[in-house]
């Protein structure tokens, strides 16, 4: 999507210098668009790890680049040694983010590929055309994604001629969260490139605030009409008829269609199916545990370190960058990262392949390759 | 309530000086704490417009001192013209927020006191009983509320012996928000001082952070075991059964049982519901609103300024406040201060005069002498 005019990825091998990887700071954002270059691996896992890069599709992206950077400094000596050193970069690369399923997926696939080879050298060809093909076809999974996304909000828009349509957003699963287009926002961008009027009611999604800091900003670049919103705010914006349908991103994803998402995500989905709101997860294949029936239990929830809710950072009137604490001095705080939604709340999964019910039936009719005989039904 | 161990309450007059009027600054806590000196109406209206005093039942005590000042410093050459001016003050006071009921309730309180007198010295006289009567009665009615919610916690305590009994709480409804005690901080207050193990998921309450600046302080000064969290967890720590009870406040209640609370209780309740934890409000009887049947359409929902959204104030590290700026520049925000949470997701209402159900029959119970004929049942 674009950025002042221009066309960006939220991460890109340098053209002439495919040692270098680069990639749209996220920390430093709204204030401040910068561009940062990684070499190592060691680079890629602290970006990953202190949300530099944030986001299901893109951490899943980094962490295949993460792996082909690996490869490209190991010892060549032998082909074994080098490979002791790609999965042990693999398990570097999966422990920084425990609810993201893509992480391990990004992995787990350069690996398989890579375990072929023979030679050190084709080894690196490989890590480098898989890591180029996992940001390709995230990039092409959110565009299709956009494309039946569309197909809803067009539903809606044709019961109010003329008027806005209103979608809520929770944190961002935005292009910033993929390679492009985003998952949530993917709909709502093609919605507006076709000229349907929308308006996005954008949380706030504390206590990173992704969304004031990361959507809004992504809405503003393209010009999407957009009110940023506190979290709480969602509930009372339903119960009066201010929002016509709920649109956000899935982490991990149980193939029975629980949605484990941004912390707060559950809160939303109760307030839809309360006021009877459609509430649709957007998501790519990727996010999908195919081994998880029960998402409530089994979605593992991260928990970030506590000085992300007492202290928060933002530009000053004199335009610096500033920190402050909120809290008293002495009073503990928990930060919980995720949440899971439940399937009985989630109107629907937009994917690459299609809209589907958010149930192991609905899934695996738009997947039937993995619906094995030994999956619980 | 105790501060740095000295007994305060929130709002009072001098004790030599009857003319003067003292309340804890509530903006700049919990970093400083800081009493202020109101002598004049202007004074109590920008200190509740501003929110230096907030809260359901601090407010309408602060309004009655108001109507009081403005008594004390009128016209008093007739009766007509000294009237004619506490009628206008007592406009003023209600107009400083839309939402809070107990503001007209005191104004109009110690204008039926006021308008049987016939003599500009007896109605400064009555203003000042009355605003006394106001603020204690206030206290009392909170520190009853402990009493009656205490027996609902202690039967939480009795299913779990030697367990801890935990309490999710959403803004402050706590002693801060009233003269003393708190509604929703009573029982917890009342449990502790019994010995009763407690512990109080403080919500941070975006975007005035209510929670984490006033009701973590004054848990911490009082010595109550809390934890502050982002709005967006409370849903996920009812799924996992870490919260035993909800108890908020009210600031507007329909004589049904529809909440008029802090925007984002709602969301709470909903959870609460879903996930068959007890929710409760505590409130004052002065929060009835006995005209009012259906709150969701009722309670008049007061919009803020989104300045409160897009900015915040901390403390640097360096212990100076400063006021940074979260979203781009550019990006509207909306800031709704409140919700309304229908009474078919409430268990009950804790009152000054016991618990009853969400309901017109509950609440008639408790208050048989409003139950008038013509009232919708």
């Amino acid at each position: 999507m674009k950025v002042e005019g221009k066309h960006y990825r939220t991460i890109w091998l340098e053209e002439n210098d495919p040692a270098t990887l680069r990639i749209i700071d996220q920390q430093v954002l709204p204030h401040t668009f910068r561009v940062l270059e990684l070499t190592t691996l060691e680079n890629v896992v602290s970006a990953i790890r202190d949300m530099k890069v944030r986001g299901a599709g893109l951490i899943g992206a980094a962490a295949g680049y993460g792996v082909y950077l690996a490869a490209l400094h190991a010892d060549r000596s032998s082909r074994d040694a080098m490979l002791r050193e790609i999965v042990s970069a693999g398990e570097a690369l999966k422990a920084t983010r425990p609810t993201a399923v893509n992480l391990a997926w990004a992995v787990e696939r350069q690996l398989s590929a890579m375990t072929k080879m023979t030679d050190p050298a084709p080894i690196i060809a490989t890590a480098l055309s898989t890591a180029q093909r996992i940001a390709d076809e995230d990039a092409d999974f959110c565009r299709r994604i956009g494309g039946h996304g569309l197909e809803l909000i067009e539903a809606v828009a044709a019961k109010k001629p003329g008027e806005t349509v209103h979608i809520l957003t929770h944190c961002n699963a935005g292009w910033l969260a993929f390679v492009d287009y985003g998952s949530a926002t993917a709909p709502i961008y093609a919605a507006f490139d076709k000229g349907i009027p929308v308006h996005v009611w954008v949380d706030e999604t504390r206590p990173r605030n992704q969304g004031s800091s990361l959507t809004a900003w992504e809405l503003l670049q393209h010009g999407v009409p957009h009110t940023v919103i506190a979290d709480n705010t969602g509930g009372h914006l339903m119960q009066h008829n201010m929002v016509d349908m709920v649109l956000v991103g899935s982490d991990r994803t149980s193939y029975s269609g629980d949605v484990g998402n941004k912390i707060g995500t559950y809160l939303k989905a109760l307030a839809a199916f309360d006021n009877g709101v459609p509430f649709y997860a957007a998501l790519p294949s990727s996010t999908f545990d195919w081994d998880l029936f029960d998402g409530v239990t089994g979605i593992p929830i991260e928990e970030r370190d506590a000085r992300e809710l007492t202290h928060i950072s933002g530009m000053t009137d004199e335009g610096e960058i500033a920190t402050v604490r909120l809290t008293p001095t002495g009073s503990p705080a928990k930060n919980y990262a995720f949440d899971v939604t439940p399937s009985r709340l989630v109107t629907g999964l937009i994917t690459e392949r299609g809209v589907c019910a958010a149930s192991a039936e609905g899934v695996f009719s738009l997947y039937p390759e993995r619906a094995g005989a030994d999956r619980v039904l």
